[in-house]
């Protein structure tokens, strides 16, 4: 392909996208993706081509064998797991940024790229309000963020003992903290940091779902009374079943007292914190040491671009820095080297889809679009609790309402059954995407809203669909 | 941005890359950023903006304050660190990527893009004629890649101790060897996993920089008589300053005799493996228990695509894994969930860009692009070989020449000065890039070919500049 093939095809691509996303908005695909396993892989050639092929065809290819194997997160009728929206400002940016194809291994190899990185990273922390003492940084995903935190926290607690004998040399064992509504991630990351299950204390939750800073306070009592060594809290904005906000001015307080990291898991309600109405929800978040937020989700950034704050960039750095000779340029001392901010060493331009988006919505635009996600959920959580036969779960801060409709007398497994029944016949309609969870030992529906083509008119639709498919055969 | 907007301004991001390309190819930027720490950001609001702003014209301003700050990887004369190629076919796939927008937290989320990773990482291992053994996941970079191999190898090692008290449980320090010539993100990701630096060895090499079988042996053993347990060893092909390769089927001997993980790290240089007289360089690869190349590298697969292989699948599944219930599927028994072959959980459609950048040149055409490469190597040595004042450090097994010009008597501190002076003036004058990196206590250049555009005319034309900027103000 050389350029002027790539500008023909380039706008064929463009045309493609664009229609995709017009037919997303009118409904044509089913949301959840009906191939069956192996299909997809099977409609194609087994081994790679020898000779060169044209690229004439491909989106046709692409419509006909790709899309059905599609399950549609930009479809106004996704209300499963999270939004995930790639707004089409944030769409054009990474675009750029792949067309660049700048590699930002030291300030050297890109500065606009670092530069970037640093002025949307501090244009996202104005928009939260959070203090100039914060730092951003680009990562992937909230799962690495959290990782990355949960080391940070480790090598603090120990002194950089990376440096030593590492985790093998520890003394007393170092403990994280988490609840039992955090994400699975949090679990995932102390296990691989080397901590292990048996130092990862499950802290009970309260009536809302958000952490007991009473039964933290225990925890970490009994963990020094035994001689272990209480390492990092990860409090949680948002937890992903029934989006529960753990009290961090709480949980800060026995932080600071005990020594301990805080890590806050904001990953996809963070982005309501743009949102004044929303952050005395985050009381206390000056207190915390990291903080991670993905404007990838809810706000629009494409996938992905997971933003990481920290209050002591100096930690961060030293814990995660390398300085072979290969890397080291003349700009050193005077530059933010963003490869000694997180795991990897290369890194995509990813500021600009941020930028684009911000720009190209104003804060306002986003604050907008935000309030309506809000007033959908208030929306449909009014409707359940007004009718009968239906169970509203958990508080409704965010965007996410959590629900079970119970038949008379149905309880236990019959009601488990009921409630997969219904969101997967509302799944395989093609006409919605819901998500189930277990909420105190048993199955609920998620509806997840946020979906930036949302309109009302598709929430009245899922509600009625709901109460459709829920009550017509019970 | 509506989809007719997107349309349009879509038309004119194809364009303006398409001609960003055309000028690159053309020689009309210089290669090296010229800007100042800052600059960039200072050219730029330091608030965000709070109404909605037109994208209209921000291609002006990306020609105007983003391009100045760009150092241009794709720069048909770019020698530095290494190729990173994002070839026009792959671009076109990362487009449909962001475009689609899918998120792959597991098979129903996205069985396409599951799917064809599934698939295009298995042509890969074909076209490397990797036993069908092998299994491959996409991820971001080595970085994360190697630091998957390294807690998959320490799971191993205790049985794994991740599920109980990690490594502050173990009894015998786990301890992974390396060379002095592995890439930093070796001990980068030993020390992230917990293992320490005190329990990192750095193996000596050889004359030709590759690791010595003997040295790795006797670390072993001396390892064991103190009472460690030897864990992993991390061999390269293809290291980062010479492009030296280690000796796999010598070290696989000692991973299979005394029960160690072999991780091969491959980054760069493993793309030469589809061509079958560069597969002897890695004889022996069959014994590893773990692989990354990288795609985006040489190949030419766009940031970021870095290709894990592993032997034992269910092994990294086991240390990966979660199973939260609001990610479960009816699907799960049946299918691959790539969230449990890496660290993030959500992912991209990254198996787009390979797909298209491997239909596109098909196998023959990336082997014929890669041995032009490999030609402008062996050229320049042959230079090198025949110039008084000039010596070549080491040998050119792939497509990097390590270099020294040396003036009469120069040694010592005053030869370094000269080296990163003329290597400097070359950045400085726009028309090359080259990196310097330390080569036994010495500053040496590194000429790193491999650009996609780059022609025998870029490399007879660096030599020039070369010789011009290193002899004449001896």
């Amino acid at each position: 392909v050389d350029t002027e093939e790539f500008r023909r095809l380039g706008h064929e691509v463009v045309d493609w996208i664009a229609d995709y996303r017009a037919r997303l908005a009118r409904g044509e695909f089913p949301v959840m993706s009906r191939v069956a396993p192996g299909e997809v892989r099977a409609a194609l050639p087994v081994v790679p081509p020898v000779q060169p092929q044209s690229l004439d065809g491909v989106l046709d290819e692409l419509t006909r064998l790709i899309l059905p194997g599609c399950t549609h997160w930009q479809d106004p009728r996704f209300f499963a797991y999270f939004p995930s929206n790639s707004s089409l400002a944030a769409v054009l940016g990474d675009f750029l940024s792949t067309g660049l194809a700048q590699l930002g291994l030291n300030w050297q190899a890109s500065p606009a790229l670092t530069e970037l990185e640093e002025l949307t990273t501090d244009w996202l922390r104005q928009m939260l309000e959070l203090s100039s003492d914060w730092s951003g940084v680009i990562q992937d995903t909230a799962s690495t963020a959290t990782l990355v935190a949960l080391i940070s926290a480790r090598e603090r607690a120990t002194e950089y003992g990376a440096a030593r004998g590492g985790l093998q040399a520890s003394g007393r064992p170092l403990v994280v903290y988490a609840s039992s509504q955090s994400h699975s991630s949090v679990e995932k990351a102390a296990l691989l940091a080397g901590f292990g299950r048996d130092n990862v204390r499950i802290v009970a939750v309260d009536q809302h779902f958000g952490m007991s800073a009473d039964a933290l306070r225990t925890a970490v009592a009994q963990d020094e009374a035994a001689g272990r060594l209480p390492c990092a809290i990860v409090a949680t904005v948002g937890s992903t079943a029934t989006t529960a906000v753990d009290p961090l001015e709480a949980l800060a307080g026995v932080a600071r007292t005990r020594g301990l990291w805080l890590h806050v898991d904001a990953a996809m309600a963070g982005s309501a914190m743009i949102l004044p109405e929303c952050r005395p929800l985050w009381q206390g978040i000056e207190l915390a040491d990291s903080l991670v937020l993905n404007p990838h989700k809810w706000l629009g950034a494409s996938f992905d671009c997971s933003t990481y704050f920290v209050r002591d960039p100096q930690h961060l750095v030293r814990v995660m820095s390398t300085n072979p000779s290969y890397l080291r340029t003349a700009a050193d001392a005077k530059v933010r080297n963003f490869r000694d901010w997180g795991i990897p060493l290369g890194r995509r331009f990813r500021a600009l889809k941020l930028w684009l988006l911000i720009r190209e919505q104003g804060v306002q635009g986003l604050q907008a679009r935000l309030r309506r996600d809000l007033e959908h959920a208030r929306w449909l959580a009014a409707q359940i609790d007004a009718t009968p036969g239906w169970q509203r779960l958990a508080p409704v801060p965010f965007q996410t309402v959590c629900v079970r409709h119970v038949p008379d007398g149905a309880t236990g497994e019959a009601l488990d059954a009921h409630t997969l029944a219904w969101v997967r016949r509302i799944n395989e309609s093609g006409r919605a995407f819901l998500t189930a969870a277990v909420l105190e030992d048993r199955w609920m529906v998620r509806v997840s809203f946020g979906g930036e083509g949302t309109t009302h008119d598709h929430v009245v639709a899922l509600w009625a669909q709901m109460q459709d498919e829920a009550e017509r055969r019970v």
